[in-house]
């Protein structure tokens, strides 16, 4: 029709080839979404492991998710440096992220909230980044790994100083400008919690990655011998992925073409 | 931490002041989705009202939404030309957009599908285009709107011919070509269906916008009488958004500040 | 070549269609260039006229340009709205104006500075900007042609201070948070200056666009009868464009196709 | 001024950190160029050797230029991964780049033609291109130098053959599809060309960079002794740089912090 001239008001945006993108998402005012779903301070395992239900989805999904990882509201995928997923173009890249993050979490609340109302539809924000080099991607994971650890060291003082009677101006004052080791002590000394007890989920935050699992696929009808395969199965783990051991230990998920 | 300075690679994407911006979402994949679920041929009712339903969401949500246009598995949301929403941000706006319409395309889904189980987690990509003056504005809907025309007119001509014993290859073949005329004497002559009395929703699309409504807020205990005030409201139109007739009878939509 | 690939990393950078397009240049340490090649200061006439010969050579080799406005070392050329040249490519655009004007100036240099050497090749910084209507794009000119004021009027008091013995030091100090009206008054009671009998150049900087001007196409052997034509030239004018009335005078200038 | 809002306008264009920025210029119309100011076919040595120079002004110019490489009428200048000159904007570069060359082509064209005026101001265009890798980096520059080779090697039969009576048509359809082989053999046979004897500078275009080299910078007074010292000088070459040897020869050139 004469209307077609207004696409080309369209524009361009495919990421630069041969780097890693890296599709963050976040989710939209979970300050005030956590308190309307009574999610726990600060950490409500069911959250996480709905936010992890719905970034499986995706990485199962799309192909091209080597990787990804999440703490708190947030959720990075990193898509392998090749990969030529619509023409590398960044918001339909971020867009079907986030849109299919979005749906997995809701259809997926009532498993892991089977009490608990949805009330509100839920949105991410989406962003993606491109890395030139795996030494860099590798420093953006570590960034987003130590983030999760200061921020669960801080949280978890925070809210058990609340819980035991102080004011949240109070815990504030009493954690302004402490060192790690002071926050572990306060933990321990106060609360007798050893920090590095928690569940590692909290501590580590969540990575998701294909693995090579062994797989019985079939049994034999006589002699009931399990026949075993390598299969490729998507995982979640709570590791250091700061350490260069991870990556040794699995090359493939940078590594392959 | 000393990672942060991979935030650096973040590149910035405002949108150009003072332009209309558009985001389009458009189903992934929907040709398989909706065979998956069933979806009537040509037009689902329940699948257009799901679709509206999920834009409502959205327009409730944003307000710098003024407008919204849907047809088969896409809609168009509108900004006002003066939206400093995320800073005019592209992808925040692309991706908060389409997770809040995928979550709610889920939430709705049982009410207009009770009896269809969710299959899949839906997807929608989305990009966002600028428009620079109220006349390109108003082609770019016009645009989406014949688009709506031709293609409801040709499936509704195709799955007739399909539903009366046709192969969709002779379908095909004897609609060729045709002129929207011909394609109307098929429909009035051989299947006794005048196209102009097809629902509106069909064949116009639909439109979301506010506008001023007379409701009643109060009943006087004893008189009975209704107190009514003019209350704005997100209404669902099926309305012609090509002839000027409708733009200046609501001036407000594109007029306001 | 097999090398061929690396072409897939250029960038697309077409601007939006259906705007105003403003190349800006401005000169490169044009402090250092102008002590280096003795420009009288606050305004050296040589130097002004030798900016707007190498402007006008753009104008006259971009038929796009249907406006260039200059103050100081810098040039705002204006392309018009449905201008397609390079596709609307903003590298092409930049670069070809940047260095056409640059060759221009040290071609012309010698017209204008007969007895000084050019020491160094004379850079100048381009950039592309969008203005999506008339309205915004006339605030542009404006902005500029206000600074032009602005500094003007506060280099002349600033100089003649110092040429009258203050040190650069003391005339900051004396013009520190003046208005315009004060800074008048010491123009005109210490040194007797009129601001307004200052050469428009000065006050309101150089303006290039075409105009149908009636030239002498030709005499006539016998009679010597001048024939004359409406003929398009380009012409460097020093007019206030802030006010309605040179738009109004000058419709075809943005009016044109 | 109430008009400074216009600025909020301007595009923020920075290039990806930790990449290689490519600044390629090519002549503007320089087919025309060439043939107003009657250059040599298909090499003119003084037009190469006034490229140079000008690519020469920029590199000494400009210190994050580490390489340039050019051919014909264009030139590549390599930006070391982390410069951060202009911030990395690309129309800063871009510009500053172009105009600086043109200035200097047009300083330099006298001492390079000095029986020939320069008829008309130079433009070039230009644009940035960035590089994730050495490794890619190295293939933009050999793609560069392959096409060099191409065009040399089909343009000196090309006008071999010319010179020697044929037809531009005749010339053309000999040389249509022929491999590599059978140009060196016509070259040989026909004109008795050895098509390695040409000048490297025709062959394999020319480098420019920094190296260390030993200078005398002072001679003893009464020994004559003299007292060298390794300085960084900028020179041209015409290598080949393809091969690996050149790189491992020069590692400061990318390897340098
Ligand atoms: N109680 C609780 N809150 C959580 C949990 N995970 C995340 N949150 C909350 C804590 C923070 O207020 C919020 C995440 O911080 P953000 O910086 O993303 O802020 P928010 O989402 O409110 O705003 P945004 O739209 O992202 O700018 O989500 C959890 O497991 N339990
Ligand atoms: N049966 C049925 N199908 C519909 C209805 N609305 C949309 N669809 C289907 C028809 C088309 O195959 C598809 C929309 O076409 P698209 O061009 O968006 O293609 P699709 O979504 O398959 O791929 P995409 O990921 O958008 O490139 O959705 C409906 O009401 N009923
Ligand atoms: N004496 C004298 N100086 C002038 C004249 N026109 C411009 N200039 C000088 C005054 C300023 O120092 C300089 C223009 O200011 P800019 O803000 O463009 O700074 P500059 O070019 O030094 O640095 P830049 O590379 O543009 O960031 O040029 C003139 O007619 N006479
Ligand atoms: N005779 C002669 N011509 C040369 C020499 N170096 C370059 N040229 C000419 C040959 C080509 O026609 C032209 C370079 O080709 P381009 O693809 O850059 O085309 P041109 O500059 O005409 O157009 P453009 O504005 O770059 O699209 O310059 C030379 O040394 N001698
Ligand atoms: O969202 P935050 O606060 O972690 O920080 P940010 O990502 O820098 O902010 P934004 O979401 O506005 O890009
Ligand atoms: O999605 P289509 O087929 O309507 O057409 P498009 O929008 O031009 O294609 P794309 O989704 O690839 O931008
Ligand atoms: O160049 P200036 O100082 O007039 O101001 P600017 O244009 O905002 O700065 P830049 O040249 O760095 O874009
Ligand atoms: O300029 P060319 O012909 O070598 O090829 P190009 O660089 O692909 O074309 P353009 O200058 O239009 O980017
Ligand atoms: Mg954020
Ligand atoms: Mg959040
Ligand atoms: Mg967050
Ligand atoms: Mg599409
Ligand atoms: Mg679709
Ligand atoms: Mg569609
Ligand atoms: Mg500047
Ligand atoms: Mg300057
Ligand atoms: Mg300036
Ligand atoms: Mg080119
Ligand atoms: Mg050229
Ligand atoms: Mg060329």
């Amino acid at each position: 029709s004469k209307y077609e001239y207004v696409k080309d008001f369209e524009v361009e945006d495919n990421l630069m080839p041969h780097t890693w993108i890296v599709i963050r998402i976040d989710g939209r005012g979970f300050t005030k979404f956590s308190q309307a779903h009574r999610f726990q301070k600060p950490n409500d395992m069911d959250a996480l492991l709905l936010m992890n239900a719905a970034a499986v989805t995706v990485v199962e999904d799309m192909a091209d998710v080597v990787f990804a990882y999440g703490v708190s509201d947030e959720y990075s995928f990193v898509l392998r440096k090749t990969s030529t997923l619509y023409q590398r173009r960044a918001s339909k890249l971020i867009s079907v992220v986030c849109s299919l993050f979005a749906s997995s979490y809701v259809m997926n609340w009532s498993k892991f909230f089977p009490n608990t109302t949805l009330q509100c539809a839920p949105a991410f924000d989406g962003r993606a980044v491109c890395y030139p080099s795996e030494s860099i991607l590798r420093d953006y994971l570590s960034w987003r790994q130590v983030d999760c650890h200061i921020n669960n060291q801080y949280n978890t003082c925070f809210w058990n100083l609340v819980g035991s009677g102080k004011s949240t101006a109070e815990a504030q004052n009493i954690l302004k400008g402490t060192t790690a080791d002071v926050k572990n002590n306060i933990l321990f000394d106060t609360f007798n919690i050893n920090y590095n007890d928690l569940p590692q989920i909290f501590r580590k935050g969540s990575s998701i990655y294909r693995k090579k699992v062994e797989r019985v696929v079939k049994v034999e009808d006589v002699s009931g011998r399990e026949i075993k395969r390598l299969k490729s199965c998507v995982v979640v783990e709570h590791e250091d992925i700061i350490r260069e051991s991870f990556w040794t230990n699995n090359p493939h998920i940078l590594g392959g073409k």
